[in-house]
């Protein structure tokens, strides 16, 4: 992987010139994210007493602490990514080290981006069901994902998400996405969520058009380049 | 707010027949969601070594324990919510005891639905701009409480989210929703992100179609009804 893409490809493996330090520190972030991913879920189903809950506030804001001693700035990447390699550690769907991402877990099968995630209590919407919101969320994802991996990463210039079913919460789930068409600078995909149990009954459905970056406005957005 | 309806209009006030109990749990709830958001997104931009990240992901499993020995499952609502009364403590999107929320803080204004958040190095996509999915879950969740505000709750059925231009992190924004037609099951909504210093300038925006659900369909989906 060494397009440049802002579409992660894979939050976890590549860069085999990564030295030790970088791998053991990418380790310790995936760590830290699996714990933070398991309290958000409990959080938003705990049914502790307050006093409780006001216990365990105060406990992560005394374990935030050492963490905040040293943090990035916007303009700064986190040290431990490699963004033109694709290693995106808190990419908020796919990134192993986030506590926001399910994380997605997705490859390239015989030309079509799979993915997988189950989405615990956190992202509920209507009661036991995925918020709609996320399920777009999750469909960019894989619409970026099958851009980049089709040779034309682009940035998303309209997506339309088709809700045809609720998508059930605590449930494997399987993702897709696919280009169908690609013109000069534009790029279109299509992906679903489905269960993996039943992975022909669609859930929901995007549409997404990708348009390529111009030099010019990756000077704009981004000065030198990201 | 006595609308039944899947789209908090508000997660923080209503029910004036709270307990003195429920609203202590609640604050409690309020409390360790501020104290979950800021330790996500430190976590996502914080430079501190390995050792210091291994060292806070047992720190947070420590914390985590005691919340987990009591949780709801899929089935059960949260205690603290009042669904009927639009509070939904943890709604991804604008629920104060979600670590995943920024929260979205939203009122209606002169029949507009206007909300503000800041999106903290989290919800980064590409580099020092929120992910393209992330705009289209604040804006299902702007689109959704104007259709509930309007009278005319429903769930998603459509949503079309066009780019205009990259939103940026750590600024605060501005949010809208409203409805702009009501046909006989079917709303229709409109919803733009701007930035809060520069309100007229629309970066992203959505039209969505929300459906009335039938009650033969809220049987199926939830047996009796959440």
């Amino acid at each position: 992987m060494t397009k440049r893409s802002y579409h992660p490809t894979d939050g976890r493996t590549g860069n085999g010139a990564a030295s030790d330090a970088i791998r053991e520190r990418r380790a310790a972030i995936e760590d830290l994210g699996a714990a933070l991913r398991t309290l958000l879920q409990v959080s938003a189903s705990t049914e502790a007493g307050a006093d409780e809950i006001r216990l365990a506030a105060a406990e992560l804001r005394r374990v935030t602490g050492p963490l905040a001693a040293s943090v990035r700035t916007r303009a700064q990447q986190p040290s431990a990514d490699d963004l033109l390699g694709g290693i995106r550690m808190y990419n908020p769907v796919s990134g192993t080290g986030s506590g926001l991402a399910p994380p997605v877990d997705a490859e390239v099968v015989d030309g079509v981006v799979v993915g997988t995630c189950t989405l615990g209590l956190a992202y509920e919407g209507p009661p036991t069901y995925a918020h709609g919101g996320v399920s777009a969320l999750l469909l960019d994802h894989m619409l970026g994902y099958a851009t980049t991996a089709s040779g034309h990463p682009g940035m998303t210039v309209e997506l339309t998400t088709r809700y045809r079913a609720p998508v059930p919460l605590q449930t494997p789930l399987r993702l897709t996405g696919r280009v169908t068409e690609v013109l000069t600078r534009k790029v279109i995909a299509h992906g679903t969520i489905a269960t993996a149990a039943d992975p022909d009954t669609v859930l929901v459905e995007a549409t997404g058009t990708f348009v390529a970056i111009r030099p010019e406005k990756v000077r704009a957005l981004w000065g030198s380049g990201p």
